[in-house]
């Protein structure tokens, strides 16, 4: 099925449903979140029931609370008998944490994706690693259902867009990309109070924090790969709140004349690793070998273990590592 | 005269020059220098010898060498008799430094720039406020030129557009904005070649110095506005050189809840200040109180004194400064 035949065939099953579930992966950023708020906005202008589930946490990230509908996305909430399922954003279900058991009781279960590694395992499935966000598809997928974005939409998908997009900084940012945001505008998103509040709305802590990560950068692998590394006394130092450490990689990255860089995340017993390929290489089959995933130049994974554990297998598989 | 007659009236005068010599601002950022070098790149194409000279500086900074032809501005370069001069990015002469005298010597001056306070000083203006960048009206000179640009002439421009518009967040983020932006790709321009070389290719130092800037950020007037500041220790401490520091007041304006943010760079006898709105309140106006300029949302001013004195007088004018 191409990918238009798979939007008529979901907003068939969509508009039909009597009542949807909308999930995506845990750790939620801007496209798990603003996909999931926007298809939300867009079924109730249907008048289709349907209930946003966290994968983890217990409310929508701060950073995201700005955006129409964010109070909807609930840790818990009661379902019906029955429902469709929307996993969005998700490669495979293990990601969508705490919504894993909804989505396999579901009626029907729909998959929405643009992660290179996403797996078909929906009844229905809408998988595009040529589209720069989830929110693309989304954005398809309203028009597919007859929905004319209202602002609020708008202001979720374009979110999604500018996020998965790194601000329109990815190589994922095509004429296509830029003609879509034009549209997202024109459809009543606002670029600069957007920006503001996803980017520019950091705390006091959130800042120190980001001059704590810059002053521990390490160049590794002869200067070809940077790291950098925060712990939980950095949060409870700073009064910064984990989710505010989302970005945190993208200073790293300013640093010039380097393949790599990443970012560890050191918790008790793991650290979750951040990655971001500067050139040509590809961090997300990096991330895979390490039972992780996301795309060629932005991907993650969790080590068990300690940065040193870390650094001592990660560092020789990154350029420059085994010279 | 309407801005497309301007357009073909300026098309005119360049077709018909033996020579035409261009200047920007002095401190020149990524619209002045795009800018200047789209218009020459596309000067060659038509074979109208042509030279672009520097306001300030020996050299085109480093953070945008990576642009066709930034070897080609100079700071002094023997001119020809009989020339036109075009002034890009100035609100008035007086901003054009080293280039003002050969602006004064012009057989002809035009003028194209989209600052709020711009002057029709010029024997020809293409003067547009409303246009996002300097390198918008550029673009649509060279199709008034009728030269069709290449990936060299959009890449300089895609670069004056994406710094003049803070990478898409600032207010002059239109519909039109994000399609130009297409169009310029669409012609060759690569975003995350251009936005990683401007915004990520940054120093060890550099990284250093956000770093220090980060550490110094202090609230004031009640928590409306912050500061932060660096002096020249902090360059010679960190190794950063001093057009590295071009970005840095974007950095500490990431903090939310404040009307206003402040960058002080200090000098031996003088205070460089860079202001950016982050309400609806115009430091355009303030700063050319302070005989500065700028838009509403972004300006700066020289302040003849040391840090002390220049929040003396710069606070009690910001928002919650007199309460």
């Amino acid at each position: 099925m191409d990918t238009r035949e798979s939007l008529h065939e979901i907003a068939r099953v969509l508009r039909s449903a009597s009542h949807v579930v909308i999930g995506s992966h845990v750790d939620p950023d801007g496209d798990a979140i603003g996909s999931s708020l926007g298809l939300a906005l867009a079924l109730d202008v249907l008048g289709i029931p349907n209930t946003v589930l966290l994968a983890s946490g217990d409310a929508c990230p701060v950073t995201y609370e700005f955006l129409p509908g964010s109070a909807r996305m609930l840790a818990e909430a009661p379902l019906p008998a029955e429902y469709v399922f929307v996993a969005l954003d998700s490669p495979d279900a293990s990601r969508l944490g705490r919504a894993t058991d909804a989505a396999a009781s579901a009626t029907a279960l729909v998959m929405i994706d643009h992660h290179p590694d996403a797996k078909a395992a929906g009844s229905l499935n809408l998988l595009d690693a040529v589209a720069a966000a989830t929110g693309v598809l989304v954005w398809r997928l309203l028009e597919a259902l007859g929905v004319r974005p209202d602002s609020d939409m708008a202001t979720c998908l374009y979110a999604a867009l500018l996020t998965d997009t790194g601000r329109f900084s990815y190589s994922n940012t095509t004429p296509d990309t830029l003609r879509l945001a034009a549209e997202m505008v024109d459809a009543g998103a606002h670029p600069h109070d957007i920006y503001t509040k996803v980017y520019e709305t950091r705390s006091a802590g959130a800042q120190q924090l980001v001059g704590r990560t810059l002053e521990r950068v390490t160049l590794a692998n002869h200067g070809r790969v940077a790291y950098s590394w925060i712990d939980e006394s950095d949060f409870a130092i700073t009064g910064a709140l984990p989710e505010e450490a989302e970005n945190l990689i993208d200073f790293v990255r300013a640093l010039g004349g380097v393949d790599a860089v990443a970012l560890a995340k050191v918790n008790a017993d793991t650290v979750r690793c951040s990655l971001r390929a500067k050139t040509d290489i590809d961090v997300g089959a990096l991330a895979r070998a390490f039972g992780g995933g996301g795309h060629r130049a932005a991907a993650g994974f969790t080590y068990a273990g300690d940065l040193d554990g870390l650094l001592q297998v990660l560092l020789p598989m990154l350029p420059g590592g085994t010279e």
